[in-house]
C-alpha cells in the first residue's frame, strides 16, 4: 500500500493533542487524588514523562489507518503499568530521584511507593479491559501482559548480575530487551489489534516496537555518560553507584586494555570509592575504550532496523520520526 | 430450582481432587524454577495455603452446573495474584513470618519480593486471559481487577490508620472488605460469569462471596487472641507490634471502661513496650470486654448471610460448607 497520510478525522491530530488526551484519561483512571492512592498515584503520574508507550499504542493504530479515540484507555492503561514499573524499580534501585524530582519511595515511603505501583498497575488493567471489541481486547491485553512478565523477569535478572562485569554483553542485551522493549513492543502491538490490523501489520508494529525499544533503552543506558545530571533528569551516578553493569560499561570492559580492566574491576568491587569520582572514572573508560561510541552506534542500528519494518504499512510518518527521536534524545 | 447434586462429569470431583488440579495449573503458570523469578514465586506458592479463592471460583462454577476444567486456569490465576498480595504485604508490614515459615521479604530480600509479587501478578493476568469463551473472559477478568483495585486501596488505607484506635469500628470494616472480601467475591462472581450463569444467579454467587469474605477476614483478625501462634501459622504478635488496629481492638476500645481504654491507649503510644507483652496485655483487654465475642457474633452472622444467599441455586453444597468452615478455623 502507498504511504499516504490518511483522512484527519479517522486518525485524530498531531501528537501533542495525542498528549493531551492521554493525560485526560489517565486523570480518568487514576482519580482527582481523594485519598492518598489517588494521591500518590497522580504524583507518580505527573507531570508526565515522554508518554512514549501510550503515543507508539495511538499511533500505530494510526498507521494501520485506526481512530485515536478507540485506543485511548488502553493506551493509557499501559502508561500506568509502565509508570507502576518504575515506582517498584526506584524501590529496588534505592533510587531517590525520578525524573528530576524525588522518586514516589523517597517522597511518600517503601511501603506507600509498593501499593501506589500496585494500584497504579490495577488501574491500568482496568483501563485496557475497559471497552472495545472482546475478541480484540483480549489479544491486545495478552500481549501487553506477555512483556509485563518478561519485564519482571528482566528486572530480578538484573538484581542477579549486579556488581558482575562477566556477565556479558548478551546477557544484559536480554535485559534490555525484556526490561524495555517488550513493553514498547506490545504498545505497538496491542494498537495495531486494537484497530483491526492484519496479521503481517501486526507483526511489523510490533517488530518495529522491538527495534525501538531496544534503541531506546540502549540510548538510556548512555545518558549517564553523555549527559550531565540536569539534562538526564536521573542521577547520573545511579548505575555506578548500584554496581549495575550497564551496556556501555561491559562494552567498555570488553574493549578495555588491561589497565582499564583493572579500572573498572576494582571501581566494581570497592564500596568504599564515593559514587561521584566512580562515576567519573567509569565516564572516562567508556569514553576512552569507544564504547560510548559503540553504544550510541547500535543503538542507530536498532532504530534503523525499526523504520525499515514500517515498509508498507498505510501511514508510517509519525513512527518514523519517534525512531529518530528515541535515538538522538538528550534526556 | 431444587437443590440437586448435579452430574460429576460435569463438575469434577471433590474438593481434595480441585486443590490437586489447582496446584497443577498454578505450576503450570509459573514455572519450575529454572531462574530465580519463578524459584521465588514458586517458594510463595508452595506448600500453598488453604487455596480458598481458586476453591471458590470452582464451586461457584459448579454451583450453576459449570464444568471444573474451563475455570483452573482462571481460578489459579486468582490465586497467584492472592499470593502477590500477600508477599506484598509482607513487604509492607515487615513481617518475617508467613504460614509459619520465613516471609518471601525475610527470605530472599525485599527487592526480589517485591519483583516476585510483581511476576506472580502478570502470571496470574495471563493465566486468567489464558483460554475460554472472550465474551465471557472479560467480564470475568474486569470482576477480579475492580476487586484488586479495592484490595490495594484498602491497604493503603490500612497504612494510615496505623496507630490510630479512634478510627473508628466503621472503617476497619471497610478495609476488611476491600482487602478480603472483594476479592473472594469476585472470585465467585467469575466462576459463575465464565460458567454462563445468569445474571441472578451471579449477583447471588458474588454476594455469597462478599459476605463469606468478609466472615473470613474477621475470624482471621480474631485468630492471634484465641490461637496460639503455632496454631494461626502466622505471628500472633504481629498486629499488635505493628500498632494495627484490628477489629477486635477497636470493638474492645468501643465496649472498655476507663481504665482498659487508657491500657490500650498507652500500648498504642509506647513503642518501648515489648511486642509479646503487648500482644498479651490487649489479649487480656479484648476478652475481658467482650470484643473477642462481638467479633465472634459478627463473623457466624456474615457466615449465615453468605449462606442465604445461595438459595435457589443449582448445587450448593460445598460452597454451604465452606461457609462453616470459614467462620470456624483454628488457623
Amino acid at each position: 500500500m502507498p504511504n499516504v497520510v490518511p483522512d484527519a478525522s479517522a486518525v485524530g491530530g498531531p501528537s501533542d493533542e495525542v498528549v493531551h488526551l492521554v493525560e485526560s484519561e489517565l486523570r480518568r483512571w487514576v482519580g482527582k487524588g481523594d485519598d492518598l492512592m489517588e494521591l500518590v498515584c497522580l504524583d507518580a503520574l505527573f507531570p508526565s514523562g515522554k508518554l512514549l508507550r501510550p503515543i507508539l499504542c495511538v499511533e500505530a493504530a494510526r498507521a494501520v489507518n485506526g481512530a485515536v479515540q478507540p485506543v485511548l484507555a488502553f493506551a493509557a492503561g499501559i502508561e500506568c503499568l509502565h509508570v507502576a514499573s518504575l515506582v517498584h524499580d526506584d524501590i529496588v534501585d534505592q533510587d531517590p530521584v525520578r525524573r528530576g524530582r524525588a522518586s514516589t519511595a523517597e517522597h511518600f515511603g517503601i511501603a506507600e511507593a509498593l501499593l501506589a505501583g500496585d494500584g497504579l498497575s490495577m488501574a491500568g488493567h482496568a483501563a485496557m479491559l475497559s471497552g472495545g471489541l472482546a475478541q480484540r481486547v483480549l489479544p491486545a491485553t495478552r500481549a501487553v501482559v506477555d512483556a509485563m512478565r518478561r519485564m519482571t523477569q528482566a528486572m530480578m535478572r538484573e538484581t542477579e548480575i549486579r556488581e558482575d562485569l562477566t556477565c556479558s554483553v548478551a546477557t544484559v542485551m536480554d535485559v534490555i530487551r525484556g526490561k524495555t522493549a517488550a513493553l514498547i513492543s506490545a504498545a505497538c502491538e496491542a494498537g495495531a489489534i486494537l484497530s483491526g490490523a492484519t496479521q503481517p501489520q501486526t507483526l511489523a508494529l510490533r517488530q518495529y516496537g522491538e527495534h525501538l525499544g531496544t534503541a531506546f533503552q540502549i540510548r538510556d543506558d548512555l545518558l549517564p555518560y553523555t549527559s550531565p545530571d540536569h539534562v538526564s533528569g536521573k542521577a547520573a551516578v545511579s548505575d555506578v553507584a548500584n554496581r549495575q553493569p550497564s551496556l556501555p560499561v561491559l562494552l567498555a570492559y570488553e574493549l578495555a586494555d588491561a589497565a582499564d580492566r583493572k579500572r573498572l574491576d576494582t571501581i566494581f568491587r570497592d564500596e568504599s570509592i564515593d559514587p561521584a569520582s566512580a562515576h567519573q572514572a567509569v565516564c572516562d573508560v567508556v569514553t576512552r575504550t569507544g564504547a560510548a561510541a559503540e553504544a550510541a552506534r547500535r543503538a542507530r542500528s536498532y532504530a534503523d532496523d525499526a523504520r525499515a519494518t514500517l515498509h508498507g504499512l498505510p501511514y508510517t510518518e509519525r513512527l518514523a520520526e519517534l525512531a529518530e527521536t528515541v535515538v538522538n534524545r538528550q534526556r
